[in-house]
């Protein structure tokens, strides 16, 4: 079984915070022990896991991946969007987090992020729970 | 039980498609449901999904890696080859994807790609089938 | 069941070779065939793969990373560690490695390393072992 979050991203580049919708579908999954796997569907879109209480911590991260991997930089890929692939390889398009007696084991600052680099668009999250039975 | 597949990059730095190749196996495995954990062995390839419809995307990637990345850049490891230690750790030695209905889940464009960035050579890739059961 | 490994980091930016302590705790946990997820529950910290043989390797992957990601470059976060939340999410949180007949199945060259961006601190690494059952 695979469980699907849809998420409107907004803007051309955001981070957008999935943890309620990834622990709502862990519980009613009824796991209480295993692995939830967050995997993104796209190739200009990404997810990470970072800091959930300062908002320029987000703020910070988009303006220096931009100084990283500039929007314009002699691309030759006719959507003009190469910055996102690249962008989005670096962050990864899964992650996995433990599920701990029902919960995600996130540690005290965590979230997990959608990132959006090439928004604005509506995106998928798929959601596969492995339960480790112990 | 892990299985392997070998693939010969031909150049310095490439990505090459694998994704037939995993298929293959998922398919031969007899797994239906679960997740395939595509592993690399190494310190100088990784492992990405992305775009695999125009094949400038590979080039663009590869392109601005390197200028993230520059192949010298005052390294004092004496293989000469550091930027490509750099660029796999920032690509990644493992991707999960979703199997479903005995089928690699992946979004319309996704390809599995080895990334080579100290090549050419012949590399393995180990993979890992977990079967969830449902 | 979660496992725990302990980390002093020791510098602000340093890599350290966890394997052995990964190693162990898989051997404790009696399991022969499956996964071995490391999970970083942190965010200006990371877990990556490379190579453990020349240590001018981790020297040029840090010294590397901190010119892509300067320390100073115009952040916000009234903290002052952005460059450590960005490197964080490039190298990623989680690494999974298979576990074949109670053995990390590591290529030659490979370690497992704790990545530091924001020491020296303590640090807590979380170990989820998945049990394939072959």
């Amino acid at each position: 079984m695979v469980y699907k979050v849809n998420v409107n991203t907004g803007k051309r580049c955001a981070m957008i915070d999935i943890t309620a919708e990834v622990q709502k579908i862990v519980t009613e999954s009824g796991v209480e022990d295993g692995i939830c796997m967050v995997y993104i569907p796209h190739t200009t879109a990404a997810v990470t896991i970072n800091e959930n209480a300062d908002p320029d911590v987000v703020r910070d991260m988009l303006y220096e991946l931009d100084k990283i991997v500039p929007y314009s930089d002699g691309y030759k890929h006719f959507e003009g969007n190469s910055a996102a692939h690249i962008k989005s390889s670096m962050f990864g398009f899964s992650e996995n987090v433990i599920i701990d007696s029902g919960r995600l084991l996130l540690g005290r600052w965590q979230g997990i992020y959608l990132c959006e680099f090439d928004g604005a668009r509506s995106r998928t999250v798929y959601l596969k729970i492995i339960d480790s039975g112990r």
